[in-house]
C-alpha cells in the first residue's frame, strides 16, 4: 500500500529516552522549516530520566533552540521497573562525553509532561503529530488520565516493536517496547488516531552504508562534530560481533529513531506500509514485550496501524543530512 | 502481632468504585467524630466511572456533607479493561433503586481524583490516611505521575485481595485486585508507607450474622432505610448457593469495604495481623490477580504490608451502628 | 464431608522419589496387614532417579522385603528440569548415612516402570490404589501413552499441592507440584478415577509433636533406628527460622507422604473432604505449580477431586508406630 | 551457511498426523529409491488419530507398500489438548473423498509407536533419521520414556514453528508446534541430533505456482489422481482470502510437509540454513507455541538446529513429481 501525505506546517510533539539516535532525530525536526516543535517530553528509558532531562537540553543548546519547552514524564515503566540501555548509548545515554556547559535541570518546565501533552493536545485538536522515540510509558499514563487525548491528536509516530520476531534486547524484544511492555500493549490498543511504527527490523532494512556515515559525521560542522563525539561509544558496540548478530540484513548504520522522526515531518518517506491490528505479549516468558501483527485478524481489532515497511532513502538521507548542516 | 495506633484526629482521604459496601464504608466515616474526610477519588470497578461519582454524590447528600469534594479518576483498568460487579451491586452500583433527587454530576470536581490525591499529600504531609474501596487504579496512576506520593501518605488502608486464595470473583481471584491487578501490583510494591489489607479471607471470617444486620436495617433510620434499599438486589444474590460457595466460612453479612475503614477510623480495631511481603500475580491463567503472601521470604522484598487477619468486633459493630444512625 | 472405605485387602502400587517420608510411607506399607504391594516405581524428584531406587531397595532391605519389584521411571519432569530437595532429605535423598552394603541398581526391574504401571493396570482392572508421593511425571507418561489407564484403577492418592496457596518451596508452591506442574496438571485433568489429595497444608496442620516424635525413633528397633538415622539431616532443617515459616500452623513433624499413604491403607483415616474440581496453574510467574481449588465453579469442570481435609489422628499415629516396629 | 549431505542409502523413520500433505511426503518418500522406511508412526493433528491411522493405510494402499508398519501413538497433546486442522484438511484429514476399499484399522501395529521408536532406534543406533510432519507429541513421549533416543538418531527433519512470526492458526502461530507447545519445546531442548527444522515461513517461500500444480495433479496416474481428489477441499480453502492471508509472501501451492521429507531423503536440497538456538513460547497470550529463535544468544543454549531457509527448487520439483508418478 502506498501512502502520502501533504508536506504542509506540521506541529510536532516529541517524547522521547534522549539517547544519540534521540538526539539526531530531534536535531532533524528542527532543521525542518515546515515543522514546529511545540515541546518535548522526556521519558527514563535509553538512560534515566535526569540523564535524558539533560541531553535533550545539550541538543537545542547545540542548535540554538532553548525556547522549546522541556518537560520531564515517568522516570519507570508503568509497572515500576527500569532498563536502560548504556552498553550502547553510555551511562549518560549520550556516549559519555560530559559536556561542561550543558544546560542545569532548572531549566526543565514545572509542568509534568503528561499535563503538558494534554494541555497541547487541547490547544491544538487535531493539529498535533507526536513522535515517540522511548518507552511508551507517558503516552499510556496520558491516555489513562485523559481517555480523550488520542482523539485529539492529529497522528502518532512510534519507534519500537519489531515486525518478525527479532529482537536487539532480548531473543524477541525490542528495547523501546520491552523497556515498558504494559505501556506499548496500552497505547496499540487505545490510540484510535492514524498511527505510524517504524519497527527494528525496518529501520534495520533501510540502514546507511557506513561510508555514508564517515562522510556524514566528518561534514566539519558543530553538530556533525557533536554526532560523532555522542556517537563514538556506540560506534564501538554497534560495530561488535553481538551488536552485529542483532543486526538485521547485514552491517551498517541504523539510526532508529530517524525513521520515526522522518516519517512525521514528511508522510512521502513513507513508501510502503502493512496495514493491520496489532498487539504486545505481556505474558511470555521469551516472548514479554513483542509486538504481534495479527495478519490474519485472529484478534478482530477494529483499530488498525501502519506498520511502516518502506522508506523513500533518497528523501530520508536529505533529512538526515540537513540535520547536521 | 498485636498493633495499636492512638484515636487521635484522622484526615481520610477515600478512594472509591462506590457500590453498597463503599457507600457503607463512607457513612461510616463521616458518622466518626474524630475523623476528617478530606475528599472522595472515584475509580471505575462495581459499576461504570459515572455511577461511581453520582452514588458518591447520593450517600454525601444522605448525610448531609456535600461539602466534601468528590474527584472523578480513572475509568478503566490500567490495561484499559473492565469488569463491573453488576450481578452484586445492580447495575446502578447501589442495587437498581434510583433516585430522582439524586445530585448532578456538575457536583463532580473538575480537577482530576490522581491531580488532587497528589495536591492533598502535598498539603497534609504525612497526616493522610488513604483508604482504598475498589481497584487501585488511581493510587498506580498517582504513584506513577509523581513517585514521592506514597512518601507523603501517613499509611494506607486496602480492601483487597485475598490470602488463601479463595476468589469471590474467579476460583483465586478477588475482585478488586482481578479488576486491575497491575495497578495491584504497582501499589503493593510502590507504596512504601504503613499498609494495611483487609483481604476477601479476612472480611468473610469476620462477618456478621443476618439476625445482626436484619436489626441493623431496621433501625428506622433514614440511613437504615436508605442501606436496606440499597441492599435488597445483593441481598438476593448473597443468599444465593452460587455466592455461598464463594463465601469463606458459612453464610452471613460481609460487608467487604467496612473493614478497612474502620481499620483507618480506629487502628484498635485490628487485633492481629501478618507482616509480610506480598506480590500479585499477573500472568497466570487462572490466578492472574491473586494476591500472594510471601511467608518464606522467597521474593527478598524489603517492603512488608500487614494483611490483617483478626478484629475487635465489638467496636466493629458500634462502627457499623453508628454509621447508620 | 464424611466418608468411609471399606477396611478389606488392598493391592497398592506405590510411585515415589523416595527421600525419608516416602521411605516411611513405604514401611507403612510394609506394616499393614491388609496391603499388598504390586510394585514401587520409582521416580526423580526429592533426589535424582539413581538415589530414588537405591533408597527403595534399602527401605525394601530394611523390612526383608526385597521381593517387591521396583521399576525405574522418568528421570526428569515433564518438560526436562529437575529440581531436587537437598537441603531437606539430605544429597542422597536419605539424610546422608550411606549404607555400604546397599542393594545394587543391579536389582532394579528391566522393564520401565511407565510400562509396569500399565500391565498391573491391566492385570488388576478396578482394584489398585495408586499412591504418589513425587513429582507426578510417571503417572502423566502412563495416561498420555494409554489414555485408559487411569479408568483401570481403583482410586489415587496423591502427596502434593497446596490448597490455601501455602508454598514450601516457593511462596506459593508445594514441592511436588512445582517439581512437575505439568504432570500434576495433566494427572489432576485425567485421572477420573476416585481421587484423594493430601496437600502440604492438610499435612502441616496434622502434624505430630515433637515429643511424640522423639519417643517414636527411639523405640529400639532396627527400624526406629533407621528412621532416625535418615532424619537427623533433615530434623536440623525442620527446626530452622526458615522452614518454620514454611511450616503451616506452628511447629511439629510433619511426615507429609504418610498421610496420602495411610489414607489408601485404611480410608476410615480420612475424616473429612473437599469435594472440588482442582487444577494448576502453569503460567504464573509467582504461582507456577499452584494447585488450585475451582470452589465456586468457574472452571465448569465435571471432574471433582477430595481434597482432604480431616484426619483420625488416632488411627494415624497407630499407623505410624506399626511402621517402625 | 552452505551445507550438504551424501545420497547413501536412508532409513526413515516417519511421524505423521496424517493430512494432505502428510499424504504426499510419504509417497515422495516411498517413491525414492534410496529411502528404506522403517515405520510409520501417528499423531493425533490435523484430524484425530483413528483417521491419522486410516489416512496412512490408505496411502500405503495406493502405493502397494502395505509392508510397511504403521504404529498408533498418542491421541493428544501432552497436556491433554486437541486441536483439528479440519477446515484445511477436511473431517477426515485426507479431503473429505471416503475409500469404501481403504484398509481396516485392524492392520495397525499392535505396538505403541513410542515404544517401535525405541526400538527401531536400538535396532538401527545412528543409522535413523526422523521425519517428524504431525505435532511432536510422540517424539516428547519418546525422549521421557528413554532419555537416550535421541542420541541413538542420525537426524531429526521437522515440518513446524515460524521464524519470522508468521502464523497460519494464530497471530504468531504454526499448527504442529500450536497444537503441542510442550512437546515442541521439549524436542527442541531435548534432541540433540542433527535437527532440520522447515518452517511455515520458508515453506511458503517456496511455495510451488498454481499453474504447475495443475499439471501435477492432471498427469493422469492413479497417484496424481488421489492427490488431486484429496487435495480438492484444501484447495478451495488454500485459495480463500483468510488463507491466502496468512501465506507468506503470495499465493500458491504450499506442500509443508514435503519440505522436511525432500530435505530426509536428499540433503543437497536445503541450499541455505541458519544455525542458531531455538525454543518455544509455552505461556504467552498471543504467543503460545511461537518457535523463538535466539539469533542473538540471549538463552546462551549450547545446542544449535538447523533452520532451513534455502532450497534446491529445480530438486526438489523433481522429488514431487517423482512422487506421484
Amino acid at each position: 500500500m502506498e501512502c502520502t501525505q501533504e508536506k504542509s506546517e506540521k506541529k510536532l510533539l516529541i517524547d522521547v529516552d534522549c539517547g544519540t539516535d534521540d538526539a539526531q532525530a530531534i536535531m532533524m525536526a528542527i532543521a525542518s522549516p515546515n515543522v514546529t516543535i511545540l515541546g518535548i517530553t522526556c521519558v527514563g528509558g535509553n538512560t534515566d530520566l535526569d540523564n535524558v532531562c539533560t541531553n535533550v537540553l545539550r541538543v537545542l543548546k547545540l542548535c540554538d533552540r532553548l525556547d522549546i519547552p522541556v518537560f520531564r514524564g515517568a522516570e519507570t515503566a508503568i509497572l515500576g521497573q527500569n532498563i536502560h540501555a548504556s552498553y550502547f548509548h553510555g551511562k549518560d545515554g549520550l556516549g559519555d562525553v560530559p559536556d561542561a556547559s550543558a544546560p542545569g535541570l532548572e531549566l526543565i518546565q514545572k509542568e509534568h509532561a503528561v499535563d503538558a501533552m494534554k494541555r497541547f493536545a487541547s490547544e491544538y485538536p487535531g493539529q498535533i503529530s507526536l513522535v515517540a522515540t522511548g518507552p511508551l510509558t507517558n503516552l499510556a499514563l496520558a491516555v489513562r488520565m485523559d481517555p480523550t487525548f488520542p482523539h485529539k491528536l492529529n497522528s502518532l509516530y512510534i519507534m519500537g516493536g519489531n515486525m518478525e520476531s527479532r529482537g536487539n534486547t532480548t531473543a524477541v524484544g525490542e528495547f523501546n517496547f520491552l523497556a515498558d511492555p504494559e505501556a506499548a500493549y496500552i497505547v496499540l490498543n487505545d490510540y484510535l488516531c492514524t498511527t505510524y511504527i517504524a519497527t527494528w527490523e525496518f529501520s534495520c532494512r533501510h540502514k546507511l552504508s557506513w561510508d555514508w556515515y564517515d562522510k556524514w559525521i566528518n561534514m566539519g560542522t558543530e553538530k556533525s562534530d557533536f554526532i560523532k563525539k555522542i556517537y563514538a561509544h556506540s560506534l564501538q558496540y554497534s560495530r561488535s560481533e553481538k551488536e552485529e548478530k542483532a543486526i538485521v540484513d547485514g552491517p551498517g548504520f541504523v539510526s532508529c529513531d530517524s525513521y520515526a522522526m522522518a516519517a512525521a515531518i514528511d508522510g512521502s518517506i513513507v513508501t510502503k506500509v502493512i496495514e493491520c491490528a496489532v498487539t504486545v505479549e505481556l505474558s511470555g516468558k521469551f516472548t514479554r514485550g513483542m509486538m504481534v501483527l495479527d495478519l490474519i485478524d485472529e484478534l478482530k481489532k477494529k483499530n488498525k496501524v501502519f506498520v511502516i515497511n518502506g522508506c523513500d532513502m533518497e528523501k530520508f538521507v536529505l533529512l538526515m543530512e540537513s540535520a547536521v548542516k
